[in-house]
């Protein structure tokens, strides 16, 4: 696929400097045409009926191995959610923490992730986000490391495999701002969370969970999904691998523009996305205090000369969408492999001005 | 409205005797055409800015107070979830309970509260779908009593007012087969959840949970939403009532359809959906063995003659759209207020024949 084609598959790019990813992806047209026929069609035959439950089975399963090949991994090690969030929920969940506890974690990462490991009721040691001081904090209560493989705030990539020995705490990775968007590695990866709505390009609420050793991690958000056989008191024999983890019910629209988003993304995807966050180095370089690290993400974020919610606001009124990373005076661009040339230009051209 | 009108709304309704709304609801022509229009645009405008992000959390507001108003709820006590299942599983991970604790449940719910009630730890006590029976069943070690408000397989209704005693433990009710269906008086009851896509018609992934008193339950599955300013070991102040306890990102077309769908409800629909469910029973009295009592709820539940798969099938080849409820020997029909003399007849014609 050439860029030109890769890239017309996106309407919003048509007028828009789109450099949010790493919020919501820009949607493919196949995608929401997928949506789209699927609703019409839930509209006019009903929701219901062995057909439709067998499709959506057999949905499910075609997107749990679209996920485990952008990972790497087998379909058998992929739950379906439906966010980030969601998987950090169930791993901690099922971990069954308690105030003796303690998880390590940076002191860089979405709420998406702290909220969960605060509820756990284990104590929070928040550590500067380096592979170093990590490592440094794990004690012999640590029974977790919960870590994005992407900062969303500054853009840096944390070394996973660095992360995980042998011996050690397991390793929960929120993958937010990295599948899809770089080549994932899950070497000594226990737990790995994914949103499909960001650099996957998929439609809202959809998502996924790698769990390495199902049979290790408690079922403690049951869905629908978790069991194969249950009785009335709610014990249950758990379906296969992962699968147990499903978050729940997806529709059968949301699916099929997942599933089709999934198909978009061409062989030189991450190649592409590496480039343009490259070339965006180059351009804005001169222009602000870049905070991320060279050749680390396809995030870019800065220091703007001013107050970064003007500027956001200023940018998108020039159709330059990028976001604000609150509390920290940082502004973030997301390349992909869609950007191009131009589109970084009316960025830089914006903070120029 | 007229019931012409009212039922012109649903194409489904146009070929098939669509009578299961009890797993999901025929869908209305303008929910769909406002997901549609609101994916078309998250396509062509991108899924970012403040404007986009200003309309999704006002379209939330107004979501809780439509919901609120089929409750009979102020809206501060609705939190917004994407299933019945998601609001079993944020209470009873709020509750904290462990292996001492015993839950009170009856002996024909659905997994989508059993399940959480078995990962919670306590002990669950499962007993006949009776009042009398679950008060009996109370102890001292009883830290909640959850049941639904409509059985799934039989369609019987609970009287909640007599189950919650005020010195007696908290009352979480699984309202998949009232909400929008019948009446809704909140007496009493502690914890309320919804799935909005049954017998509210709406899109999928959507849904709500009635929470008393949101200050006095933990908020367990934290997402972005649960709180209004947090630290970075991710603890959080939390939102204003049960705000805090929404389970997460809901899409901007997700949420345009749910709205929609709270607009197509006619003021007698209460009356509508018990007229069709009386009638049902009318037609099909002399041909089946009927399980559901007289003026419970619109669902119609009996033992067929011969095998309840085939049953379903069967009719399914003749445009007439039930369930089976596995494991019990039941088939299952859903009367709403859309669902006419017609679609009634074609289904005892089915039975008959």
């Amino acid at each position: 696929m050439t860029f030109e084609d890769a890239r017309a598959q996106f309407p919003v790019l048509d007028r828009i400097a789109y450099l949010n990813a790493g919020s919501n992806g820009p949607l493919p047209r196949v995608a929401v045409e997928a949506t789209r026929a699927r609703l019409e069609r839930d509209l006019v035959e009903g929701r219901s009926g062995m057909a439709w439950i067998e499709e959506i089975a057999a949905t499910r399963e075609r997107i749990r191995e679209g996920i485990g090949a952008v990972l790497g991994a087998t379909a058998d090690l992929v739950a379906l959610t439906d966010s980030t969030t969601r998987g950090c929920q169930i791993v901690v969940a099922g971990l069954g923490l308690s105030a003796g506890d303690e998880i390590v974690t940076t002191d860089q990462e979405h709420f998406g992730l702290i909220g969960p490991l605060h509820a756990s009721g284990a104590r929070v040691v928040v550590v500067e986000a380096a592979e170093e001081a990590l490592l440094a904090a794990v004690t012999p209560r640590t029974r977790l490391v919960a870590v994005s493989h992407i900062l969303w705030t500054t853009g840096r990539r944390l070394d996973l495999a660095r992360l995980r020995r042998p011996d050690g705490p397991p390793l929960l990775v929120d993958g937010a701002q990295s599948a899809g968007a770089i080549p994932v590695d899950l070497t000594g990866v226990d737990f790995y969370t994914v949103s499909a709505q960001k650099w996957l390009c998929s439609v809202d609420q959809s998502g996924a969970l790698f769990v390495r050793d199902p049979d290790r991690l408690r079922v403690a958000l049951p869905s629908i999904y978790a069991q194969q056989s249950h009785e009335t008191d709610g014990s249950f024999v758990p379906r296969d691998g992962a699968r147990r983890f499903d978050a729940g019910w997806t529709g059968g629209p949301t699916l099929a523009g997942l599933e089709a988003a999934l198909g978009v993304h061409p062989e030189w995807r991450y190649e592409g996305g590496a480039a343009a966050a490259a070339r965006c180095r180059e351009l804005l370089e001169p222009l602000v205090d870049v905070v991320t690290p060279e050749g680390h993400s396809n995030l870019f974020a800065f220091h703007p000369p001013g107050s970064p919610a003007e500027l956001v606001a200023t940018l998108d009124e020039h159709g330059v969408v990028v976001r604000e990373i609150p509390g920290r005076n940082l502004v973030r661009a997301s390349c992909g492999w869609w950007t191009s040339e131009d589109d970084l230009r009316r960025l830089a051209d914006g903070l120029a001005g």
